[in-house]
């Protein structure tokens, strides 16, 4: 298949010294050996030369701004004439004030403490053997993500923190938007003397792109993280032949035990569902202990309804309020993403911790109580990412736990699990320091 | 396919309560899914009704040595007849020391610290919020092995005590001797009142069971540790669609630097080569630096050709000695595991990284130097699991390292890399303890 050339850019694949007649798999492939070959000597690079490069990058940024915003015109007159959606639109718009802030995250990125050669373990053997287990770059990282044009910035720079290379594969929406924003990444990386090709943006169109990343460009893609809607992240986790970081999706579930504080309940009910909703770690599914419902089953629901929250209750959710509509079986897995919440009558810690299992996500659920054990019992047994006793689930991010930023939230066990930070974008290795210790 | 159950267990399928008609995808998928459920409970059991289980299990061995043996006396005949080397002859043998070493590990497991629960990091958030980073059990881990019964008790056992379920899947010519080994495990999982399918042993020789298991069992099974021989590792990496922990080969090498210590390197050196030959952390080729290549390569290679190692050498090499061979090409690639190593004079410490990078398999690589600036550089550059600055390469082990144990080592860059111990069958979930707090 020929490659799809971005109309504007025509001479990017003789940028890339590659044949216009190249294949996408040929195109993809040398992407792939280049982010290797980039990731060798980023590996080895300095805090300094990488930090240098980010602030290189955020200038770079703010300073073409008009360039920038102009190739987002494009895209976004683009995208109208295909019959986009309002939220979609918003998604892809840029202005001077989110160019700005794309900057400003990179320089955040800068800040951050480099992961790469921290000591996460160091201990001596009885014959004398110094072991350290000493933080590395995973190596080259893959990104598929749709119509938002700052993840260009914000996951290279986070890969290029973590001393990793990064292939990026934005939605072709917003294709010229990002060649504009890989630009002056590349711009930066040039300005620190790093190699160019350590942040690289797929350069085609074609689906096919995606589906050569998924199967892990020979060797040379040893991580991908989808960003984006359901479909993808549900795309790529069937396809993928590597490791994939992401979360399908997140169905939240704040239960609120027999011993919970009610305005407690209310206060961090009312934040869970209703600060954003359109965020993975907001609450789609309220369980309210059957001790306490006869008092917190209509304090709560009303206020979700004052809240302009629609609510789909069991029986019993039902009677609090007329406004309640029935839950069906398919709403206890139902992520809605929206200003909906399922809720239900349960008859215990046990019980709730079983729903949780059967219908949650594993992402992040909450318990709110005043009872330590019932708590402690409910972190332990509760088998998602991130489990939460009388907090708000909203705060399931990589920012609010301290990670600076993130990349996005892992459901998987293997490897990061939770907000994915810079650390969680690193390997590690074993140094050993002897001094003619030979084995017996 | 109809199932090859084994002769002496005809009714094997009947106790996992599936038609003895049904295929081998039902066979495992009904593995999968019982291993799962059991892994619910097994990953909320505490150390001490672990570790009574590992106990029983060792008495179960004990106490039924006649038994075990007679059945790895058919096995034994089997391959016999089948005209098995005596290598793998030797691999398959149990007697009654080895029965008795096997149970011996299972107690050294159970006397190793529970990794489930152990708080990773703790810190506090500027809002109140206490985050914990807390080991969890990984799930659901599948074993791949070939002649050696022991497997399936150590494999068995660090899985379960890091509270994960385990399906292993013997080679068939030891199904009879890992069945009955089998037995006591179940018997000792079930006197701790554990779940039965906490272990369970692949009743069926047809090689489809494998593939079924790369597949993933449904998402039944999270990860795969392949243990054998390098067509095995090789079949389960290009083919499983779930991440594995596993060395594809071990191309370790040992670099003299120019700042070497002569009496230093030749014991490293001998150690590296010699001491096991057949081991992945075994040396395969000696790198000497050209700048003491005069006094150092014939010291070192008659060393070696005195303790009866083949060498084969680049001219420089052959020139020391009449009885070394020539090196070709694929001779800096291969893992002899063998009395035979590849040398060559190299010239400095960049080159030697250059050459381990084009040719080594990441697996465990060493320099011998008293200048400290030279090993940090190596320790740094070279990316391998394993590192070590004057200090055998045959050190690469959990055991060594004072993980216990180890259920293999891995050079995969994600979640484990270098010695696979208990606490690396683990992962990881967040705790947040709040009192009320509410993301603005």
């Amino acid at each position: 298949m020929r490659a799809d050339v971005p109309p504007t850019h025509p001479d990017f694949l003789i940028v890339m010294n590659v044949q216009q007649s190249a294949s996408v798999h040929d195109i993809m492939a040398t992407l792939g050996r280049r982010a290797r070959a980039a990731a060798h000597g980023l590996g080895l690079a300095g805090s300094e030369q990488k930090n240098a490069a980010l602030r290189a990058m955020a200038q770079a940024l703010c300073g073409n701004i008009p360039a920038i915003l102009a190739e987002n015109v494009e895209d976004m007159k683009a995208a109208q004439a295909g019959g986009a959606a309002a939220s979609y639109l918003d998604r892809l718009r840029l202005d001077e004030g989110r160019v700005k802030a794309i900057g400003a995250g990179l320089e955040m990125i800068a800040d951050l403490p480099d992961p790469v050669g921290r000591v996460m373990d160091a201990w001596e053997r009885p014959n004398g053997l110094r072991i350290e287990r000493v933080r590395t770059p995973l190596g080259v990282i893959g990104v598929i993500f749709e119509s938002r044009p700052n993840v260009t910035a914000d996951a290279g720079g986070l890969c290029l923190k973590a001393g990793n290379a990064v292939i990026l594969r934005t939605g072709s929406d917003a294709m010229r938007s990002a060649m504009a924003i890989h630009e002056c990444m590349v711009k930066g990386l040039k300005e620190a003397g790093l190699p160019e090709d350590a942040i690289q943006l797929v350069p085609v169109k074609d689906r096919e792109a995606v589906g050569e990343m998924l199967k892990g460009l020979d060797g040379n893609l040893d991580v991908i993280v989808p960003r984006g809607g359901k479909s993808l992240v549900a795309r790529v986790q069937e396809e993928a032949r590597v490791p994939v970081f992401a979360h399908l999706e997140g169905i939240v579930h704040v239960y609120v035990h027999a011993k919970a504080d009610l305005e407690k309940a209310k206060e961090i009910v009312r934040n869970a569902k209703m600060r954003r909703t359109g965020i993975c770690g907001a609450a789609e599914t309220l369980l309210i202990d059957k001790a306490v419902a006869d008092t917190f089953a209509p304090a709560l629901v009303k206020m979700l309804l004052d809240e302009h929250c629609a609510v789909r209750g069991d029986a019993a959710i039902q009677a609090v309020d007329t406004r309640v509509t029935p839950a069906s079986d398919e709403d206890w897995s139902t992520e809605y993403l929206d200003a909906i919440i399922s809720a239900k009558i349960i008859d215990g810690l046990d019980a709730a911790i079983t729903h949780i299992e059967r219908y949650g996500s594993h992402h992040t659920d909450c318990i709110i109580t005043e009872d330590a054990a019932a708590a402690e019992t409910f972190l332990r047994e509760v088998d998602s990412a991130i489990v939460l006793h009388n907090a708000s689930t909203q705060f399931a991010d990589g920012g609010e736990f301290g990670f600076g930023a993130e990349i996005g939230i892992a459901t998987g066990r293997m490897h990061a699990r939770g907000p994915v930070g810079v650390e969680q974008l690193t390997s590690f290795k074993y140094k050993v320091h002897g001094n003619g210790q030979v084995r017996p």
